[in-house]
């Protein structure tokens, strides 16, 4: 049980020099996800030691250029690099129609299998789970159809409490998988021994939601509810919520209302506007609603 | 007539921390010009500070993703910065398609006129020209269809050598057009004094070509016979002609033969294979050739 999040990118599409658009690098319960991946992607995951080969699935919020355009050139690198794994990318309609052909126009030699997840639900949907983590839609509401992903760890089973079970000289190796699978144990004498006498609960599932872009969305509050981590995008500082509201964007207060409301551990926020020079603001903001509020910042890690 | 070419990216297509992909940034003649656009040139423009709009023209040598992945990109900044001006785009048949594609499915507000010049020609032409400076193709041997180009300064026309002139009281103003057009002038005595007498010879137009990517391909030295700048692909050292050979690219070696053969002023080599740590022994191997060999760095500048 562990989560470490990398920012690759965080800043919205006017490119500046030391501005990356939005890319981020989840490991969770040793699964490893990419989510996003605007342009110079490939290149910030280099400086940023991500490994290439650790990645099979990667999240793609939604279809404007500062979140997808990065891909190709990433899926052609792996063709460089000889890949054979399968690679998963799940993203909205028109990912694979455009990936596809810019990858035949540039004769990018894809020998690993490219296997596309077409969005198109309006409501929460699974999407992927393995037996260590599931992976969720947040349909989020931004100018083209988008979603937020919700990465969850599985729960593990409890564990044995091998110091309990010792007091019941009866209780033997062979009852170890039925206690483990959660029964009560039901002694000779007819006592029943509870299964939360004999086992530990195991760690809490960690989980980070990814919500970018989108207004102020209150109706995620059920989905993310609780997560350890929450990034939220916050384009605009309070001065502009008249913009964000006319873009579709939220402002870092309104991603701060929704962090306290969902009552998560952390707050990251990012996909600052080109317009505002000092980013801390953003997080002064932020604060005065939710305190445990984060400046994304490229190279910077969240670990749980 | 100057010339001032200033190094965006020249590596080839490994992403790697400090290496970009090609794109070259022309200013001759008080024209502008964008040259290959490989992921993450609008980056690199704003480190260099290359200005956005003083391009309306952009020449793409091919359609391999490290020579155009960054051109979307790019565009779509452009609709962020609300252009007006028409851009032109020359480039490979399919370049339309693909950028169209993109542009579409991301909703990137190009309200501007993106006019594409689609080039499917085997043999050298004029693509471009205007009052000040002419385009030609270099018809290039890379796996896929690629042209190198030709920048050429319009020959201005002769200045009048007015301390000469004056030692002639009756030739007056009203004889300085067809003076300026080459004529000679006859005196009232019947005597004619010959234009070049009258008239200074303008400044050697300045031209740069740029070739990449391409095998070693001798037959365009006509083609870019003593132009004052040569920037030709060395991909590998000679330690590598055989994979130079198989992969359709040039030596630092056959660069410097090319450059030789040509008679250029300046060659610029670039478009290095990540397997070379250390770049300087391309300049080293290349001028044992051509000793005025200068090696594509990112923001290097190069002015006549």
């Amino acid at each position: 049980m562990s989560l470490s999040l990398t920012i690759l990118g965080c800043h919205s599409a006017t490119p500046r020099v030391n501005a990356f658009p939005t890319s981020q690098y989840l490991e969770i319960n040793n699964s490893h996800f990419l989510i996003d991946c605007g342009e110079g992607t490939q290149r910030q995951m280099r400086k940023y030691k991500v490994g290439f080969s650790s990645i099979n699935h990667i999240f793609i919020s939604h279809l404007h250029g500062d979140h997808f355009y990065g891909l190709v050139g990433l899926l052609s690198t792996y063709g460089i690099l000889s890949r054979e794994k399968e690679l998963h990318i799940y993203g909205p309609k028109g990912i694979k129609e455009v990936t596809l052909l810019q990858l035949k126009i540039s004769q990018s030699h894809a020998q690993y299998p490219i296997i596309f997840h077409e969005l198109k639900s309006k409501e929460s949907e699974l999407i992927f789970e393995n037996d260590k983590v599931s992976v969720r839609t947040i349909p989020l509401n931004h100018r083209v159809y988008t979603n937020g992903y919700l990465f969850t760890e599985k729960e593990e089973p409890r564990k044995l409490h091998l110091q309990n079970i010792s007091n019941y000289k009866e209780i033997d190796k062979a009852d170890y998988l039925n206690i483990k699978a959660g029964k009560d144990v039901i002694l000779s004498t007819g006592e029943i021994i509870p299964n939360a006498e004999l086992t530990l609960p195991p760690k809490k599932p960690l989980s980070f939601a990814f919500c970018s872009d989108t207004k102020y969305k209150p109706d995620i509050i059920p989905i993310i509810k609780n997560v350890d981590l929450l990034y939220h995008e916050a384009t605009f500082l309070s001065d502009r919520e008249d913009l964000a509201r006319k873009t579709k964007h939220a402002t870092s207060k309104q991603a701060a209302k929704i962090a306290k409301d969902a009552e998560v551990g952390q707050l990251i926020i990012g996909h600052y506007s080109g317009r505002y020079k000092d980013i801390s603001l953003f997080q002064k903001e932020a604060k005065e609603i939710f305190e445990n509020t984060e400046l994304a910042e490229p190279g910077k890690v969240f670990e749980i």
